[in-house]
């Protein structure tokens, strides 16, 4: 299948759809969008996601858009390896914790938010931070418990391979590192984050080794 | 199976949670949480959900929580009447749609959020109100290319019979009249959420007729 990302290196969900097609071992190119120069904006982008928001990924030319949706067909497509366990209330969990950060806490702190309470509150880039800091850190929390609670003996959250629950969570600590969030308190977040980033399918999405990432000379 | 759902008449979660069960023809028990009465974060309930966020669905008293999650549960639980297409592409287009709702619509304008920007931005009501009706609105502008561009001849967005995208479609409808978004531009919308609200399933999961809602005398 001719697979062609639409997205940008440094967007946690294009992040996201990276990994797990690196995951699945399926090759793609990329077209990066540039949020920065609102690319996003063209009516160009829009005739492919007309919400204007990366990443599209194009499936013989088809457009799929929305990362909850994308990864589900990955996991569809390609069964092996799983990104999901193979028991219905394991799926569950699993999927809960990809849904904490999916809904409540990456849409929340994403650049269009970000963007409109400048705008609309008056708020500079320390008080848009804030913002930022205040959703992912009151996110951590609850992940923090919900791997307690029902995660398992491993390296990663749900066990000793990666899931979704990492395909989410990776991109997320990587947000939060930019935006300064202490981590501190969330040693199970921390920990199947570090084992997540040494497997080659997570390095390889990460955002600086992307092509339009930029590069020191 | 016992299922119980500790959740909020008129929270949009719950809601999509209620439709999904009723669809599938599985009767549930159900322990209201009173959001008004802040109930979602007392130590009780937060120790069946950690963010203190609603609903919970309790399935032989195991604790399942983030609605898509649950929402994958229940149709993986019972496929029949499916609420997801067979073929994987149209499955991504349906889960897509509903993905704009539970990610990019509702978490930005739920009670949580409408209540921060008030106490950190010094907005009243009717300043949190504008901020929901703008999100609601943009998602909405959205929704409708995309039924444009996806949907499928029939009543509902994906056909002729209702899908995930009603069963979040519904309740953020309800949201957006209650909130007073003019919904003039949306038809396949509004046709939508016309043909779903009067199926059963979707009938009985109305806020209105929760045994939590307020009734008149």
């Amino acid at each position: 299948m001719n697979l062609n990302l639409l997205g940008y290196f440094r967007s946690g969900t294009s992040y996201r759809v990276r990994i797990a097609l690196n995951y699945k071992g399926q090759s793609y190119s990329q077209d990066p969008v540039n949020l920065l120069e609102a690319r996003h904006h063209d009516e160009a982008y829009r005739a492919h996601q007309p919400q204007g928001l990366v990443p599209t990924l194009q499936a013989d030319g088809e457009d799929l858009i929305q990362s909850p949706a994308i990864l589900e067909w990955i996991e569809e497509s390609w069964p092996t390896p799983p990104l999901l366990p193979s028991d219905p209330r394991e799926r569950a969990h699993v999927r809960a914790f990809a849904a904490v950060i999916g809904c409540d806490i990456h849409p929340i702190q994403n650049l269009r938010i970000m963007k409109h309470i400048k705008a609309t509150y008056g708020l500079d880039q320390d008080g848009a931070l804030e913002w930022a800091r205040h959703w992912i850190h009151s996110g951590f929390e609850a992940l923090e418990k919900l791997a307690h609670l029902h995660g398992k003996e491993g390296d990663f959250i749900f066990g000793d391979a990666p899931t979704m629950a990492e395909v989410y969570l990776v991109p997320q600590m990587y947000n939060a590192r930019r935006f300064g969030v202490p981590l501190d308190h969330f040693p199970h977040l921390v920990r199947a984050d570090a084992a997540a980033t040494a497997h080659p399918a997570f390095e390889q999405a990460h955002p600086s080794n992307q092509p339009d990432a930029p590069h020191e000379d």
